[in-house]
Order: C-alpha cells, then sequence, then structure tokens
C-alpha cells in the first residue's frame, strides 16, 4: 500500500509498504479521510520520527479486519480513530492518565511511533478500546475534525478550571485554539478573547464564541489584556500557539488564583522562562498547566456527542478538501505553507 | 411605603409600612422591577414565614441610600439584587459555604428572615458584597431573571459535574428547569432530556438547549429513560420540580457514577425515599447532591457576564408582564394558578 | 482441589472442585492466606451467590501459571490479591470507574460471578492489570488486609473530602469503620468520633486515632454528636456499618455543606429514607455519596505504600488465626457469630 | 510601646510607636509570644518595606480592646493572630481567594502593609474574623508554630493533590518544609523523600515523617530522585526552600500527570527557567502550582484542631527561646546567621 512518510530530517514523501498485520487486540482499519496536521510538519522538521514512519494521526475509515481478542469492532464497522490511542494495559490507566500509558506521551502511538494515518490501511492497537463507531449521519468533516482538533482544544478548556462566567483568554486561533474557544463556551466562559490576526481565523473564532479580538499588531498582547480589564487580568488562558515565550504572557495576564491551561506542542529544547514577579514570587495561585488530549473511544463518543446535538459544528475548520491519496501531499505543503485562509485540510481516500 | 406580605398561613396581602433605615453597611434599594417566585406561594401557603413579613427575593432597583461603612456602592446606582444575601462576616464564608452563613440557609434572607422585595424599598445588607451593578444595555427582563431563576438553573449545572458530552436529564421544566438546560448546555452536556408536558415550556426547553422531551404522560419516566439509554442510564440527573419521590427516579435513572443534582426545594417534613437496589445497596457511587444557589455580588456578576456575551437569554422566561405596584397580587396569582403559558411574570415599579 | 462454597440459601461447605484452568490474561494463584469477610456471610444468608460457587475475596498467595498475554506477572511470584479485579477492557475504565466495569459493581467478580479465594487456587483476571507483588519483608497479616478492609476503610475517606482538620464521624467500628478511622486521621482529620460499643473494637479504634467513642447505648447518637458539637453538626461523616436508617442519622448530624460517604452494603429491597427537613429541604448541600472500594494493582500498591512506610498498620485488626484450608469453616462461623472480641479471622493455609 | 522595624535597605532595629488604634472591625492584641521568621530578614534585605514598618507576622497574644463592630472576640480572649490577615469585604473573598483580597498578595498583611508584631501590641484588622481563640491547654509554642509554619507547610501538601500512596519530595526542610512533611504524612503519602542536609532538621524531618533524607552533597537531585524511583519519577513534589532553580528540578523529577507544589517565596526579579522537555514540550499533564498560605479564624482553627487531636506536633520546630522584647533582635539575628542547630527561635514577651 501506498504511505506518505519520514524520510529523514526535514523531508517526506511516498514510500509503498505491505498492509499491516493485525494482531490480537488491533484492527486494520481502511482509511476513508484524513487530515494533515501541524504537529507531522514539526516532527519532520526536528526530524525526531523513525524513518519510513507514516504520518498523520487524524483520520476516519472503514474496519477490514480484527484480531482474535476484539469483542466489539467488527469487520465493516465505520469507525473514527482518535489521535490518541493508548495502551489499556498499563499502570497508567489506572490512575486515569492513559495519554501516558507506558511512559511520557506514549498514549500518541500512531505517526509517533508506529505507522499513521498518511496510508490506505493503518492498524489500531486496542480496537475495542479505541475506535468509536461513527454514527449514522455524522457529517464526514466533523468526524474527522474531533479526532484531534477538537478533542484538543477541549481539553484546552478542561484544563482551564472554567467557571460560569469566567473571561477567558486563547492564545493562538488556528485550528486548535479556535476549537478552545468553542470548547470554552461550552464550560460556561462569559468574555472569551481570542488572540490572533488572520481574518479567516478571526472570522471564525467569533463565530465559535470568540466575544473580542486581540492582535499582536496593536501592542503586547499583555498590556491590552490588562488594559481592557482595568487591570485585573483574565481568569484563565488557554496556549493554542506560539513560542515558548507565550507561557510568560500567559501567567502575567492571569490574575491570581486563575490557571494557564498549556495544549500547545513547543518543540524546543530550551527552558520556558515564567517571570518569577508576574508569577507571585511562587505566592500568587496562579496554576499552569499543560498536556496531551485524552483520547480513546469514550472520548471520542463524548466529541461525538457534542456534534450531534448541535453544540458545535467543527466542519467549519475545514477550509480545503482534496481526494485522492496522492494529494496528502498537497494537504501536507498548505500545513507548511500556511496561506492566510487556511485552516485545516482535509483528503478524501474514496 | 406599600408592601406586599405574608399574612397567616395561606394568606398574603398588601400592607403599609416605613422605608426600612439603612445600617452602616446596607444599602436603600428603590426597587423598579421584581418576579414573583413560586418559593413565595409555598411560604405562604405553609405559613412558615414570620407575620407581616414582606415577601419576594428577585428584583432590580436603584440605591437611594448607603450606610456608613458602604465603600463601593452609591447612591444613584442601579442594581441587580442577588436572591441570595449572606451575611459576609460568619465562619461559614471562610469555607465557601456563604449560602449558609450564620446557619442552614441563612444566606437567603430577604423574604425568609426580613422584608423581601414586593415593596416600594428594601434593605439590603452588606450592600458592597451583595448587590451588583446593573450594567449599561442590559435587558431589564434578564436582569430580573438573573437573580434566582438563572443562578439557581445553572447551579443546578454545577452541582451535576457534568463533563464534555455527557447525557443529562432535567426533571422539571418550568422556570427553573429552563435554566438548569440552558446551564448544562453551558457546561458541556451532550443529550439533554427535559421531563415536562406544558406546550409553552417545552417550546421553550428545546430552545434552551434540550435535545429531547419526555412526558410523564407516555410513561413512567425511568422505564423512559433507561428504555432511550438501551438500560445504561444517564451521566447526570438535575431535580428542578416535583415532590420528594423525584430523588428516587433520579436515582434510578442514573449510572453508577454519576451525580443527582437537586436544586428543588421539598415543602415537606417527611422522608426522601432511595431505592436500596437502585442505589447499588450503598456501592454504586451515586452521588446526591442538593443545595440553595450561591449568592452576593460575584456571582451575579458572573451571570451578568453570561448575558453579556450572549451565552444565554433568560429573559425568555418571562411570559407576563404587569405594570405598578398593586399588581404584584396578580403577578403573584399567577404564581398560585400556573396557567399553562406562563413561565414567570414580572412586575414594572416604576 | 477443596473449596467452600455457598450452597443454597443459608447454607455453605465444602466442595470438590478442579484446579481453575487459565485463560490467556489470568493467572491462577495457590492461596497462601484468606481472611473470612462478613459481606460473604450476606450472601450466603440473602442467598444471592449463584450455587456452587466457591466464598471469599481476601487473600494472597502464589502465581503458578500465567496466560499468554501475561507479560508482567509470573510463576513463582508473591502476590496480594485484590477484593477488586476489573475486566480492564470495558468503557468504565475510560471514565475511571472500574469497580463498575461491565456494569454496576461489577468489578467484584471473585466469590459474586466467579469462584473466590476460600480455595486452593484461584483463578484471577487480567492478571497484569490486578496483581500487585508482595514486597518481601512486608507482614502477611497486613497483606491480608489491604485487599479489602484497609482498601475499603480508606475508600470511605476518599469520598468523605476530608480537609485539615476536619471533624469526622466514622459509625460503625468494626475492621472496615476502623480502618475508615486510619484514613480519615491519613487524610487529615482532626477530631475522630468512632461509634461502636464492643470493647476490642473501641480499644482499636483510639489506638487507629479515634478521639472520642460514641455508643449508641448512651442514648441517640445524632443528639450526641450535635451536643457535643454544640449543635454545629459535624464536618463528615463515613458510614461503616448499621442498616439503612443510618443514612438518615448521617444526614442529620452533618453540617450544612458537609459530605457523607457510604461504605456500608445494605443487604435490603427497601428504601433508605432521607428527612427531608434534616437534608435542609433539598437546599442544606449536603452531599451524599457511596461505593465500592476501587481495586487492580495500583490501588494495593498505593495500600501497601501506607503500609510499608509505617503510616498504618492493618495487622491489629487480626485477632483470629486459624491454620488448614478446612479451618475456613471455623473462621467463617466467627463472622456469623461475631464474637465480643472479634475483629477479622485469618486462616494459613501453607 | 516598642517595636522592631525595617529601617532602610538592609537594617532593622528598635522604635518607639505609640499603641495602635483600633478601628470598628479591629482588635489590639497585647502580645504575649512571637516568632521570627526568614521572610522578614528578607523583606529587609531586599528593601520592600516601607521604612519604620514594623515586622513580624507569626505571633499570639492578649485582646486589649475591640472596635463597636467586633461581636465575637472580647478583651481578655486568648488569641492565635493568623499570618494572614485578610479584608473580608473583597471581591476575591466570594470567589475563594483571601489570600488576594484586594490583590496580589494584599492578604498578607502584617509586616507588608501594616505594622507586625515585633511589638508589645499590635493591630489586627477584622478582629472577628481573623482572630481564633487559644484553647486552654494548648501548648504555647504550637500556638505559635501554627500561624505560618505549619498552615504554610500543610499547604504545601493541599496544593500537593496528594493521594493515598503516593511518594512525596519535599526540597528544603526548613521549618516549613518539615510541616510540609508533616502535612504529606497527613494528606495520605507513602514514601516521603526530604531534601536537606543539617542533622538537627534531618533528624526532624525523620520524626514528622520522611521515609529517606536526600542531600545535595550526594550529588545532583534530581538524579538521585530518578534512581530510587527506577526512572519513574514521584507522584507529587513540594517545594519549600531554594532559588529559582528548584523549580526546574521538581519538574523534572514529577512523573507525567504529577504535581509540583511550591509554597517557597522567591526572591527574585528574573525568570524562573522550566526546562520545555521535562515538561513533556507541554503536553506531560505536570500541573505547576504555588500559594501563600490560606490565614483568617477558621483555617486556624483547623490546624489547632489538628494539634490537639495530637496529629502533629509542631512545638518541636523550636530550638530556640527567648525572654523579653528586647530580645527580638536576638531572634532575629538567629535568622540572618542560621546556625546549624536553628530551626525556629521563639521570643516570650511575659
Amino acid at each position: 500500500m501506498k504511505g506518505y512518510a519520514f524520510l529523514e530530517k526535514g523531508k517526506i514523501g511516498f514510500v509503498e509498504k505491505p498492509i499491516p498485520t493485525c494482531g490480537k487486540k488491533d484492527a486494520i482499519v481502511k482509511l476513508t479521510a484524513i487530515a494533515a496536521c501541524s504537529s507531522d510538519v514539526h516532527s519532520v522538521q526536528m526530524g525526531i520520527a523513525p524513518p519510513n514512519l507514516i504520518m498523520g494521526h487524524e483520520g476516519i475509515g472503514i474496519v477490514t479486519e480484527v484480531g482474535e481478542d476484539v469483542r466489539r469492532i467488527k469487520p465493516g464497522d465505520k469507525v473514527i480513530i482518535p489521535a490518541v490511542t493508548p495502551d489499556w494495559s498499563e499502570k497508567e490507566i489506572q490512575y486515569n492518565m492513559h495519554q501516558h500509558s507506558g511512559g511520557q506521551l506514549k498514549g500518541i502511538n500512531l505517526s509517533s511511533y508506529e505507522d499513521g494515518l498518511y496510508a490506505e490501511y493503518a492498524r489500531i492497537r486496542y480496537a475495542d478500546m479505541n475506535l468509536a463507531l461513527l454514527p449514522e449521519g455524522m457529517d464526514l468533516k466533523s468526524a474527522v475534525m474531533v479526532t484531534d482538533m477538537m478533542t484538543t482544544g477541549f481539553h484546552g478548556a478542561e484544563l482551564a478550571d472554567i467557571e460560569f462566567g469566567d473571561t477567558v483568554v486563547v492564545i493562538g486561533i488556528g485550528p486548535v485554539g479556535l476549537m478552545a474557544i468553542a470548547g470554552s463556551k461550552l464550560r460556561g466562559a462569559g468574555k472569551i478573547f481570542g488572540v490572533g490576526t488572520r481574518p479567516k481565523a478571526v472570522e471564525l473564532a467569533k463565530e465559535y464564541g470568540a466575544t473580542k479580538i486581540i492582535s499582536y499588531k496593536e501592542g503586547d498582547i499583555v498590556e491590552q489584556v490588562m488594559e481592557i480589564t482595568d487591570g485585573n487580568g483574565v481568569d484563565r488562558v488557554i496556549i493554542a500557539g506560539g513560542g515558548i515565550d507565550v507561557v510568560n504572557q500567559a501567567v502575567m495576564m492571569v490574575r491570581p488564583g486563575g490557571t494557564v491551561a498549556n495544549i500547545n506542542m513547543y518543540e524546543s529544547m530550551e527552558d520556558i522562562p515564567i517571570s518569577c514577579p508576574a508569577w507571585g514570587f511562587g505566592m500568587a495561585h496562579k496554576t499552569i498547566k499543560g498536556g496531551l488530549t485524552p483520547g480513546g473511544r469514550v472520548r471520542m463518543e463524548a466529541m461525538i456527542q457534542l456534534v450531534m446535538a448541535g453544540r458545535v459544528d467543527p466542519s467549519k475548520l475545514v477550509t480545503h478538501e482534496f481526494k485522492g491519496i496522492d494529494k496528502i501531499a498537497d494537504a501536507y505543503n498548505l500545513m507548511v505553507e500556511k496561506p492566510k485562509d487556511l485552516i485545516k485540510p482535509i483528503v478524501w481516500l474514496e
């Protein structure tokens, strides 16, 4: 089969590989749609994936084969594949940290340790625990978007400890930040300030619930937030984009007792600086959190419920569509080039 | 001044009283709008209020006088008065239970222990801590509705521990239940089942976020819920109406590990029955909670933020309007008679 | 092999069965020590177990065989078997309710749905996830006590939301109640009132951390608690014994905003009554919780850490010891007769 | 009256001031015992206090006068004064952040904004809400120690989200770190590793519950912790001492999903560095918290309950005693010089 794989630092391309074999607890899924993700771009540019590893971890498909221990999923099932597909037999499961099952970040297996979804077929481990059934009538673009963008953005809102009426800043309004805005609204935020500039993103930020847009181009964002809030700062900050300095900006603009929730992956080996006075010299109860989205079946079902109930429409994130496996390269390149009107590209594989 | 007061068990009527005098931390508020509340009806019918006590605890007005210790509120301020106006100098404040400051339920002072808001003027204790400023441009019906209906319904959603995508049942779709539906949506619920029958309430329940309506008239509600959920039960139940038997229904329809959140005041001296098998013989992790809404300034500001950001429009609850203090009797009588098209009546006092 | 099994309602006796066969994820454990538990007595007297089911769910042993999928546990390992041995491949795992994996209370498999530990050998499902290694040097009586008594009592303390300095009542000072006292101390309780009368239990209650003993024989326990606390009530109540009426007593003696945590299994098909006024007519924020102890490997390891660090010594619970599988009948009978000096009997099987 | 006051950067000395006048909500307390605190040393050395401000915020005394609004406290009462004495009429009270009532860190008023306790008399604002009664029979050294050392150390344990059996590292075993050890034990920690070297501190660390001592002198502490834990890291880290680099060490040694709780005041205007890879590139769910201890009456009562129930004996922290107000200089100098056998000095004032 064909796959689009990491070749060497900075290089990605098509490879030919056998269709994966199915282990006892696995399912083989024929992919029907995938989305390109900027985290693949980072992996490729940093050269951190194993050579020849097929990239991609956002997709849906049809099950073609299941292992002998699989009880719930069966061939022919249309399924949604979460970006995070943990090993459900490790001790971290028992303290509710499946994202790190088997070790830090080990829950995100596809495109990190095993062949991912930029391919005709993929093997999904722990099929019963990881695959969610695609409900009849669900919009397929939304189905692809829940696997990573929506669940990640919504995890930002969860981490942020939002209470009814809170003022929330979402830094970065790419696809994850847009979903963090939608998620904040659905956790009860009052005012939501989106930080970003691209017109398409700004438009969607407002549709998803932002009450105000703050632009880097109009001055320091911390100063802007402090001015708008009469010097009080905001209750919660979700970081969904930016370099390592953004953490400090978040700490500066959050009030004592507030929360900074990070869902942004920093590709850096350096130190993240936290201003000692802004952090109240250690005494301000400004909590700093950050983590990988939950995955697995039940998480996907929760996201699906929200979409099916009409609480959020993640399909609006899809600004570009392609057809055919060869077009994965085009979709990927869009994520590299990030044209102004891009939020998220999807590739239909059948 | 004129006030509409509890006279004796089952009897309410207009009384003449002096305008209240202002204590050091108090404000005197000239009322501009009030709403009638069914909890007043209950107090009157059960005869539990002190004789001659002016009823009413949902209202807005203009400050005419403040005590010498009041720093923040000043005469001329347009204010929103929370139903719950605690004494902020009791020990319960220090463990975050202001609703019970000074003793169980003592936070709800107006119309329980001191003259309430069915009057031309009212005295509000701890004015700085209890009164919220009415923002310019805020819809006045919404302003009256946040004081009790919205904050109480939203407290139900808070107590229910809702997580993204949860299925929630709201039992009772009077004004509080409708706000519990809106609040559940804004805490991240997926499916929301409203239990009720009146056409106006059903219509609003759907507008506020119910994905399905369950009617008592079509059979046992527990059976209906279990059937819809394939025997799994739901994640959370919010009780916003009904007699003491409704708690048991809630326990029966919630899944192991789920939560029953009660915001319904039971006027009963009897025992609430909880089925031992339905509660898993004590072992099912079905948590039962219940409590009075938070009040005070910061809570009102949180509700105001939600309204001003367009997250919810509680003004839709107002189905009947009157003008003039004499019409409080009409509004009150509506709450007694509960005509089919009634959700909530408001009386404009100027 | 020999086992001590439920025969028919009210009857228990020895049976001969083949040594269980080992499934792919299972381990076969040769038991070296077991404890008799009053919940077995209840099962037998109520006749709710399947006929011929071997009873018992507290024990330690040596692994003799493991299934082909078992990676961590190996023959020869000395292991601690938790009372709760869930199926780790159900959806409830993903929302952190392993006690109810596969359905309400389904996590407690041994002696409920499958042959238990009153036997020479037992099959433990999901061996990697459920079995904890017995550390070198660990007292063996403590090892048996952690499997159910300690973890259950400590779960009561967890459910009770104890904060530093809280006053806690523990109703019932049998082995579980004694561990609830020890657990409350180790969650930060200040005053702990143990409710009970038997001299041995009273002595141990004080050793484990009770600051006062309240006796049913000296009057109504609610009145006694209210008098001691100047009418304020206590912060938390843990129920570790009693009939269905004890829940109401707990609700009556807890303060507004407090928690009632139930770890007592009620063998009743009736309704548990909750006094409406004591529960604040639904408004008092008195939270009522109850649930089966967590199980599995990580939970056992947590309990083991506490014992090995000297935080608690559960071996003191063991008041009676027997040797040889035939003596399981004697140990069981002690749990039926409950002599005054009994807390917990253990049977050494080698 | 005499007081020991900040004079200019680096300089402290005795001053003569009038006995403070009593405001409406205040109490005047004649001090009977105080303790010297290293945070005073920092304030003096950094020159951040207003000139002539009397230092000190750990003490007990006798009430000599109360304001007209004070209802609960009366002259003659023996009282414990919390280090944190908030203004209970600010909005932060309503979201449960009294430490920051009126602004970041504004809850710690004594010796920061108003004259402190190194004096014959002190004015305590919000006397009813801030002063706790000294119980009869309470050890007086313990009474002084609860005001800051114990409540601060215990707050570290609270912030750390400790669950039963967790392994906890406490970095720094001065008086606050020792109380963090005791607090961790009383929140349910299993293994506790104390990081420090001074023999007296090491001895007390073990008495208070440390199961192991790690010394900076024997190599990098992160490496030591990772080696002891087989590379897994620990569940929780409490920082109770060190410079800004210690935060990073804590992040490095905590496991994914773990918590770093800071109760150490950093006197630095620089950036605290957090290693991006150690923090899982933002994805590891390593939560970083930090905050000032709660104060006020109810908090003090909670600490008192723990002492009176025998859960902890903070009096062991007192290694040096003096008598007479003139000796405050000696006590203070000890905190500057930190001799090897010093944990905490106390000065008896009558």
